[in-house]
């Protein structure tokens, strides 16, 4: 017997491929950009201006996410808005995603339904019109999320890593340590008495500081603010992905020149809670830094937080600055999931 | 220290992203299309007609590979070799790949290079000016690849499932069952006395049975018929992944009609040495399944194999066809890795 659709119960396993899809498509978001969407070998997309922007990024069970913290809500989320943050990054406006699941067939379909929720309300709230085109779904023991997302540069050129000159303003849109600060929380108080992730743990700890947990499970960042950046002239830009410091010497070594960041405007963005050091090594905030021309008038979103110099690498009130940041996912990943 | 370029005694989780990055960078195929290829938060590619074509394909070790039968630069290449085809089934040209690796820590960055160059070699032999303009790399317990391809229809319409006429022609242009003997073969033959597939046995398969063996492995699907189907003016087209039963069942469904199918033509395509039962179900072989009108020349490559006729599913030779074929992650999955 077929499955019955709204079966909330089922397995993938038990639903197949097929009817699992049927179930998800109809919550899945429309993209405007789309010509022809999910159910053929490929989607089409309008790129009104003969160009298109594409990224792709991926989520896996273990290095990047625990089910015990993560609801497939949250998963959908975040899949969603890390890749719109780097189209926004290179002052593109998203317009459609393509989704890579890779399930274990034990796998509730409601959790699928529930991620394709999590994606269409992400981009609902952060880049309205752009939806998903088309996807994949496979089976694993490892639950992977590959996601690949594209964007209009409404005929503006796009903005590089490389395009920073002395003189220019440094400036940040979003957030800075929270992200961090949230799943410091949470490997301290969303662990059971032994250390391992517990959901219900993990659910006091949203509610009681909902803030950085949620910054950490299902950020949002401020895709809006990409495209603005371009108007605005920006020279560099990218999104703070793996912590301020690395992600600010990246921009310093592709443009050639030394960024100087003031830590008095830094503390003030991270604001009371955040440790500062947390606020320059902290990463998965997104959010968006840039570089503007010294007469370029910041965007709304954007409050300055240093100069552009000549020199090498990252300065932090006009000293350099070693301090490391960030994840390497082969350096850095125990080998735990949960 | 840092990893030396060049040691390909190293594993991932001991070279780390960024060095694995700068190994693999210099041995990817460059995309004609692209405008900005890897290294900044986006790539970005022309769309010289302001459309562009995008399809996804997974491929998960276990559901979908052996390690011990697949090698590093036969897993680049059908990951770009599946994913070419279902661009060149919507009538366009490939443009370009973007590439999620999802590889254990132990994996070592040798593998990672002859998984660059199968990406290459495909993309050079089968679609050439066809590059990759992004990707990602993550750690995970289970090896994954997840592509995303582009294409220019060329200012053609697209080649959808649905427009299938009664009185067509149906053509074929590629392999019928190749793809599904080399598996049997290397189920039957490829493992050791346990029935565990085995390195050393599969070699001296694909050594005897190339053909087959070959197909499976790393196939060499019509990616050119494609854009010459369209510029014939085919009315549908789809590349036969799960099996020509379960695929032309797809166009009839989508263009509410039926097909109906001339067992001769199907042996003789598959060819002496393949089960006709093998060439109807047997899945991987990519062939390029299209219908005509009646008046067409069919462009080089393609075989007529049937007719569009009122009704509705598969018929083979006037008959109604029932038979199943096919492939489903979740139900035809046994667990099995190796």
């Amino acid at each position: 017997m077929p499955p019955a659709l709204g079966d909330h119960g089922q397995t993938l396993g038990e639903a197949g491929e097929a009817a699992t899809l049927a179930r998800i498509f109809p919550r899945l978001p429309e993209a405007d950009a789309a010509l022809l969407g999910p159910g053929d070998d490929a989607a089409v997309l309008r790129a009104p201006d003969g160009r298109y922007v594409v990224t792709t990024d991926t989520m896996v069970h273990g290095p990047d996410f625990r089910r015990a913290w993560s609801s497939p809500h949250d998963l959908g989320w975040k899949a969603a808005a890390t890749n719109l943050a780097d189209v926004a990054a290179m002052g593109a406006v998203p317009t459609a995603l393509v989704v890579a699941l890779v399930a274990p067939p034990e796998t509730p379909v409601s959790d699928l339904e529930a991620f394709a929720d999590g994606l269409r309300d992400a981009c609902a709230a952060l880049a309205p019109g752009c939806g998903v085109v088309g996807g994949d779904l496979s089976a694993s023991g490892t639950l992977t999320i590959a996601v690949t997302a594209f964007g209009d540069l409404q005929s503006r050129e796009p903005v590089l890593r490389s395009g920073a000159r002395p003189g220019d303003v440094v400036a940040l849109a979003g957030r800075l340590g929270l992200a961090a600060t949230g799943l410091l929380l949470l490997f301290e108080r969303g662990v059971d008495a032994d250390g391992i992730p517990d959901a219900a743990a993990a659910a006091r700890l949203r509610a009681a500081a909902p803030g950085p947990v949620d910054a950490q499970l299902a950020p949002s960042p401020p895709i809006a603010a990409g495209p603005a950046a371009a108007r605005a002239r920006a020279t560099a830009m990218l999104d703070v992905s793996d912590g301020l410091a690395i992600d600010a010497r990246r921009i310093a070594a592709a443009s050639g020149v030394a960024l100087d960041l003031d830590p008095a405007a830094i503390a003030a963005i991270a604001g009371t809670g955040i440790d500062p050091r947390v606020a320059l090594s902290g990463g998965e905030d997104h959010a968006l830094l840039a570089t503007f021309p010294p007469d370029a008038v910041l965007p709304p979103g954007f409050a300055p937080i240093g100069r552009v110099v000549e020199g090498a690498g990252l300065l932090v009130d006009g000293r350099p600055f070693d301090g490391r940041g960030g994840w390497d996912p082969y350096a850095d990943w125990d080998g735990a999931a949960g």
